[in-house]
């Protein structure tokens, strides 16, 4: 972690009693902060927004989050910022005080390195064992319960496989451990529901929007693969990444996600 | 919040890359403590070691945590001590370093008021519209995902209203939001499996043991109230509480439940 500002001050630590440790009583959005500039700041403030409303959370002033922002990535050229909001410290209890504060924790962390080189090559990936459980009440939003996603994210340790695919219980494919993912095939693009778990993402929105005549939100089985021409993860971080390989399956990166990735350094450089 | 030491040290705070913040990333158990003596010591470290071994963490001495644990409530004649452990600070991104850590954060609350009035006139609940996600990876452990049971405590505000009762997404009862549930049918005590969710509550595990051929584990349907002799709550902090009311149907509190009680009051006292 480079800086971090807790409620507007310079600080590295938060209570012991907030809920957000104790709970994971939260949200975060993860930007990319280049030359100063957060990419696609106002998607994010959205997505945090209808977090906050779904967690009945208060949504901070996005001034006052943008000013921090660029407080902890100042001098940086390039650095990831995460934000960070709780429901504040609070007396032991699942029930939140009547009078509920939000704690805004804003930190700047080093760019990950290498993302370019998989731009390219791509990136391979493994069926995790761990299953994504349905929780409507939560699916979409970028909260902080997260166990699921770090229990996963220890299924391997061969450094040449780069993500793992998060099927839900019911056997669905819902994403990449922190990555959306989409298949195309046929050229049209089809990408998970994210309405009974999984994060509804910024890249995966900005797509959406994008080629909404080409997209299609569906359920999408893992069979699915087999059939499909491509397969590319999307990540605000990391841009659209080919998927060259699920186990066994290996993919060609084509000429779709080629496509996609010349409108997305378009879409960047005009942020 | 009283006293609390953070890794041995006295501090009411934690760093803000603390993964049990970021991703609620660790494990917590709620003691009470009664003249320096924790209740159900043994069973709370059981739990814990085995919440630890689930998350691939690694179980701090039991010597240590009862060391902090005393240091936070010397001078309480009585209260609730919180231990919480989490995978300590990390780097962003789900997957944690390869030398794992573990935060021990120990911390002193208020003894609960009123627990005593409820054990006689037991206690109002409603069935909660939130319904608990099927996670067979996480059931039974007491890990720091819990923004279920926060947004569950959040439907009601009538203080008549003491808990909630928690359904599955299946529509089986689960739990209270913040203890475990008996129904007592023509004499046999009737509890829900926590197998893929809910909390394997220290106080259910020792009726359990100590009623094993009185007790079911079962799936339990929300229609099993209507012909329950008895229902009540069991807590490790809050003891055996009697279930007068849910929604609308009622209950009076019977037999079973106030020899439960009286056991329970013996069991303490042998601690």
């Amino acid at each position: 972690m480079l800086d971090c500002m807790v409620n507007g001050e310079l600080s590295q630590v938060v209570e012991a009693s907030d809920r957000g440790l104790n709970y994971g009583d939260g949200l975060f959005e993860t930007i990319a902060v280049e030359q100063g500039r957060p990419r696609y700041w106002a998607d994010h403030m959205q997505r945090l927004a209808s977090g906050c409303q779904r967690l009945a959370l208060p949504m901070p002033h996005q001034a006052v989050l943008l000013r921090e922002a660029t407080t902890v990535s100042h001098g940086q050229s390039r650095c990831i910022v995460k934000i960070c909001l709780t429901r504040g410290p609070g007396a032991r209890g699942y029930r939140p005080s009547a009078s509920t504060a939000v704690n805004r924790i804003v930190s700047a962390h080093a760019w990950p390195e290498g993302i370019e080189a998989l731009w390219k090559t791509g990136v391979a990936a493994r069926i995790c064992r761990m299953r994504l459980a349905l929780q409507p009440a939560l699916g979409g939003i970028k909260h902080l319960n997260r166990l699921e996603q770090v229990l996963a994210s220890m299924e391997w340790d061969d450094p040449a496989i780069h993500e793992g695919i998060l099927l839900d219980t019911e056997g669905y494919v819902i994403s990449a451990v922190s990555a959306n993912i989409f298949l195309v095939s046929s050229g049209t693009l089809l990408t998970p529901r994210m309405d009974r778990c999984g994060v509804r993402g910024i890249l995966r929105g900005r797509i959406l929007k994008a080629f909404a005549n080409r997209c299609e939100l569906r359920r999408v089985t893992p069979d699915m693969f087999a059939e499909a021409d491509e397969v590319f993860l999307a990540s605000t971080v990391r841009g659209i990444l080919p998927v060259c390989r699920i186990d066994t399956q290996t993919f060609p990166p084509g000429p779709v996600t080629r496509s996609l990735q010349e409108w997305l350094a378009q879409d960047w450089s005009n942020q």
